[in-house]
């Protein structure tokens, strides 16, 4: 044996020693206060190449223990220049991953109590304050009483909309298979063609093998039109239709699919409904969205992420189900050593039932500091704030001669282009990113390119868009003549 | 608009105040330390009944902002009286979830950063640290070589061995489809009748339809000849076999399957080899357990929880894969609005192609912390005292004429019953419960009811063992008569 066990606790670094903890957790606290009142000093994105960060650290693990001190002081040499800075002021990038004071001290109470909620019995507060704030947001967010767990659905927190999306579908590939006696082989999923990736990557993962992509219309919006047919179709070759996905909020422009029609043709072809609001969901706490949520109580199964746009930090995701029971067939199981008095009487929800994981972190507990810290008058104001800057952003690109915006901005993503085309639409992505300043994401449609600004991170304030409005300008001004090609955007 | 978004940073309790931030850290690692301090002093079990913490919350979100300290008080008044603890000396109960101080810290600054690492080039320092502590393990655990990210395989931090058990047989139904052509209903999985519920729930919830549960032994390990005549049952069916998962270490009495010898009839047969080490994963660290890997080198993939039995806070689960190939051809998707030149060069990893999940926590950074805060000697020390200790418990169960140890103590579970059957066996495990000093888990198999203690709680001491003994005997020594059974483990 290396050390004698029992001298563990007295040698000086004992990892146990609570005192310095203490110590230490104050002086990590303080270095976060620094890391985030010092971003805008530094760049957004990480100046290192592949390999850089991994050359800086040992081959090996450390045989002994290290203080503290080594280990704080690594984590200015090493991690931040190693970061992209998702909590910079200047980050459009994606969507946002917001975090919040609040957050972090919740995050930090879950890493303190460090609890396991893989059910009721494990520790009943996690699971009661999981159901209970979960409850709030229905109310807040004017979502179907449905979907309380208090009726006949419920919420669980799962680590992304990814896992959300993927529960989802097993639920409803299991529903399919109970109902029809269909393989999965013969089911099929439909979605827009600008649906997030994990819709397919769910679909694929849960053993699907036909995706349909439906076609958009001129706003990247998936139209009914497109849903019938392509139903029709597979009718015709004998396929079972079993799944659709209604994008509230696509990642590509944050269109909006027809929920509502969706969900009649769902209805009427005994389809599973799912309504993917990933990033979009956060804005249903204002009342002023709410349009978006027309038929909304036919959907059968619906996922947000707070831990993108409602200050709560990675990772957050909200999963309802307007019907807990398929869902709790496809994800139940009952081995003998969790068997327990509580989950017998059938009084309690046992979160392992409404997920794929069975050991399960304290995430309700971020959320519940969140809501608190700012009150649901403070989310909003959050909310209000970023779409009003994308909407003031939106106004000064469409008054710009040479930018085109190619798409609504129904929340606060900004999705423009060059009106010169795609080499200048690069050009210009490539001039504000290298600023180091702010960071942007350039996507694309169809191969035409488009830079994507995503507002939302937490620290971003108004004078930040200015500052990414005059840099946008100052490249505009002075950039080199680039080969005119047609607006590829231009209808 | 409720408020106007830019008063919100000038109202008292502005959410977003970096000072209020830092007060409020410094206050809540004092309530974690006190906290921690305070454990022994409560029942280790949560005394509420179902609905009683949901009663204690309003039945609506708050509207305006409150300050931290109602939230703390709250943490006292309404969250610890509702948690079963987790990391009370006394806990002994399922398996551990261990925390210890550096990792706490380490969620927390992950927390701070709030950094999101889905590709490489959204946080070069979250996955090179991800690839880099990984591979640091594979060299401390005595792991094949080729499981390097260096190497043709890798290691990746999920949410939990369910989460990697499901990753791992989704690679292998895709591996097995292109190989074979076969659907998966078509497919065969198997594993010992004695294998963690995540094995049956991943393979359903892969969409595998087909699981066999093998014949266990004396030991309760699986046997080869179990396996190799399931495979010929299956073959003659017509079917396709598929996957066989090795338990190394059951979540009933840490039994070990031989895993080189089922990798050899993997080989034979084609089939995919996954092994679980969700808990005993953590001992391969000390080389004197490493027995249990022989044949480990023919795996496929292989995952074990440092949130078990490392020191690390939940949710922190390695998936390694001898290949990366069929894994990442699995998970792996490429959508236009995350195309950048780092993936395009190959050169880095991209770790959202191999998990379920697109966004990624910063999870490396507290394991990378442990390691720092223990060094390797430190975790060898902790697995080595658990597992004294557990040595010890089982001498006093051997040498006690009322308790029988039903399976041998590879580990630190300790796996016993009362000598005159089932009801004195759950009057001792009610006894020792109900003292609110320990808890343990009350198991069955085939429906013989036994007591599972399983030592690894971080702040368990030797002397906390010394009272469960005291507790047990005191209890043995008072025991009302009860009809005497036979012992329904005895051969």
């Amino acid at each position: 044996m290396a050390i004698a066990p029992q001298l563990l606790p007295e040698t000086p670094a004992d990892p146990l020693d609570l005192e310095a903890f203490r110590r230490n957790g104050h002086a990590l606290v303080d270095w976060i206060v620094r890391y985030l009142a010092d971003l805008s000093r530094h760049p957004v994105g990480a100046a290192v190449a592949p390999g850089e960060v991994r050359a800086e650290l040992p081959a090996a693990a450390p045989e002994a223990p290290e203080p503290f001190s080594a280990v704080l002081a690594d984590l200015d040499r090493v991690i931040r220049p190693g970061l992209a800075h998702w909590q910079h002021p200047g980050w459009f990038a994606w969507f946002p991953a917001m975090s919040s004071p609040a957050s972090v001290l919740g995050e930090l109470a879950a890493a303190g109590l460090g609890v396991q909620g893989m059910m009721w019995a494990t520790s009943p507060a996690l699971t009661e304050l999981e159901s209970h704030v979960l409850d709030w947001l229905v109310d807040l967010m004017g979502l179907p009483q449905r979907w309380k767990t208090t009726s006949a659905g419920g919420g669980v927190l799962t680590s992304g909309a990814s896992t959300s999306t993927l529960v989802a579908l097993i639920a409803a590939r299991d529903h399919c298979r109970r109902r029809t006696g269909a393989d999965v082989e013969q089911m099929t999923v439909y979605a827009s063609g600008q649906a997030h990736s994990s819709v397919e990557k769910g679909a694929r993962l849960a053993g699907f093998t036909r995706v349909r992509s439906l076609a958009v219309d001129q706003h990247f919006a998936a139209t009914p039109e497109a849903l019938t047919e392509a139903i029709k179709r597979d009718r015709l070759l004998g396929l079972v239709p079993a799944v659709v996905v209604s994008a509230l909020g696509t990642t590509g422009t944050t269109a909006v699919d027809p929920i509502g029609e969706f969900g009649r043709v769902a209805d009427a072809n005994h389809l599973w409904h799912h309504v993917d609001a990933a990033y979009a969901g956060s804005a249903m706490i204002c009342e002023e969205f709410r349009v978006h949520l027309d038929g909304i109580d036919r959907a059968h199964s619906y996922t947000f992420n707070p831990h993108k746009w409602l200050a709560t930090n990675l990772d957050c995701s909200v999963l309802w189900v307007a019907d807990r029971t398929p869902l709790n067939r496809a994800m139940g199981i009952e081995p003998p050593y969790l068997h327990n008095d509580a989950s017998r009487s059938g009084h309690v929800i046992d979160y392992r039932n409404w997920d794929i994981s069975l050991g399960r972190p304290f995430r309700a507990l971020k959320l519940w500091f969140v809501l608190r810290a700012f009150g649901a008058e403070g989310l909003r104001g959050l909310i209000r704030r970023h779409t009003q800057w994308a909407t003031e952003l939106s106004e000064r690109i469409d008054r710009h001669p040479r930018l085109h915006r190619i798409a609504p901005t129904p929340f606060a993503l900004v999705s423009f282009a060059h009106t010169a085309g795609s080499a200048a639409t690069l050009a210009l992505a490539q001039a504000v990113n290298s600023s180091g300043r702010f960071l942007v994401t350039v996507s694309e449609i169809d191969g035409r390119p488009y830079l994507r600004v995503a507002i939302g991170a937490t620290w971003t304030t108004r004078h930040d868009l200015d500052r990414l409005w005059a840099c946008i300008q100052e490249h505009l001004a002075t950039e080199p003549p680039t080969p005119r090609e047609e607006n590829p955007w231009e209808q």
